[in-house]
């Protein structure tokens, strides 16, 4: 069986003092209750964990009474690093596990078509992650003063998620993260100590994660029905 | 006295077969419109010169009229590269030109003040340029099929427009891409070949590039009045 575990244990800063960015409202529901929603609707998932902030459980458990999920789900407190919530999740899979997808609850337009690309990548090479080239030109400045090198855009993705696992493989990357006392700040970086190939799966449509406030009106845009939303395009006045 | 060149001659594709961005209209003006006026109304710039498309001067000139502009322009004809389009521009430079502040026309969200630290820059420095920190988690990848290698955050920064030089100094390393056959993306990169070194000025706000569809919802918010952008921003429900 394959388990979606969505992150929803962060706070994000980047909004503002007091903005839970997971439930902020767009398209009339709740952030995390899209990205939520976007697995119980993939054919390919059994089952969703989903590691929250403590005290927040209750909130999870109201916005699933409102959902009608088809698929069951479990919430369990996550810890103090992403990596630790990562690693609560993990101990909470059901042991029919095979392909564990962490996604972040702030990444809501993820698409069941990306969910199962991921999945079907892990279950080949063991670890793989949604991932879209870069379109800005890129600088690498050691001082943040002056630019020391370009880097060929041609070699560089940004990764998102899902991040998709053979349950054993994180299991083990997770457990070396955690043995050499690091802070990773993707999940993809401790397969790199393991010696775990990662494989890039090239995201179709955009694929943003809530960050800033100016990331709502994108998102709102792309979780529009189609319709709506190519309307909403058609520009020149 | 310092020129602000606007690049208007490129013809993004990303945007779907026959529209040209710089003249979808945001906030009931066309896009280069705005980033004309951002330039039209920074102290620091005494003339504007645009670099446009074959064919398209007299759009301009009548944008011009419609705006009422208080700086003197001219509309000179772009190259078939980016950097053909920055040459020409180059060579319509009025001979007491110090400063150059080089501008991609699909950037319409650039600040006084930002356009105002970047010619200062390059007063003491030579060349500079607009930037930001890069936030997503970049990877480095040699076949785009798996993860080569974790790229360090904290040195990747984005860069943008305006890239401002002194003039002398920009001749010098666009001759030098010239004089070698090379096709470069910015025109920072140009710098490398003759060793002038390029600083980096952070924005303080987004200022993003029209490219994608999805990219005008952004700008449309970002270049609303302030107050009606924040009460569009404000959100739970």
């Amino acid at each position: 069986m394959n388990t979606a575990l969505i992150v929803a244990a962060g706070q994000g800063t980047r909004m503002g003092p007091g903005v839970d960015k997971l439930f902020l409202a767009v398209g009339g529901r709740p952030v995390v209750a899209h990205t939520w929603g976007r697995f119980d609707a993939c054919p390919d998932i059994d089952e969703v964990v989903l590691v929250v902030r403590e005290g927040t459980a209750e909130t999870f458990h109201a916005l699933a009474r409102a959902a009608r999920w088809t698929k069951p789900y479990r919430v369990v407190a996550g810890g103090r690093e992403r990596q630790d919530s990562v690693w609560a999740g993990l101990n909470a899979l059901a042991p029919a596990t095979e392909l564990v997808a962490i996604q972040d609850g702030a990444r809501p337009c993820v698409t069941s078509a990306l969910i199962r690309a991921c999945l079907a990548a892990a279950r080949q090479t063991g670890a793989a992650v949604a991932a879209q080239r870069v379109t800005d030109t890129i600088k690498d400045s050691a001082d943040g003063q002056f630019i020391a090198r370009h880097l060929n855009r041609a070699r560089l993705w940004a990764v998102q998620t899902p991040q998709t696992f053979r349950v054993e493989v994180i299991r083990a990357a997770l457990a070396a993260v955690r043995a050499q006392g690091l802070v990773i700040t993707d999940d993809t970086a401790a397969c790199e100590l393991i010696g775990q190939q990662v494989q890039l799966v090239e995201s179709a449509s955009p694929n943003p994660k809530l960050t800033t406030p100016a990331d709502v009106a994108v998102i709102e845009l792309l979780l529009q029905p189609r319709d709506a939303a190519e309307g909403s395009r058609s520009a020149p006045g």
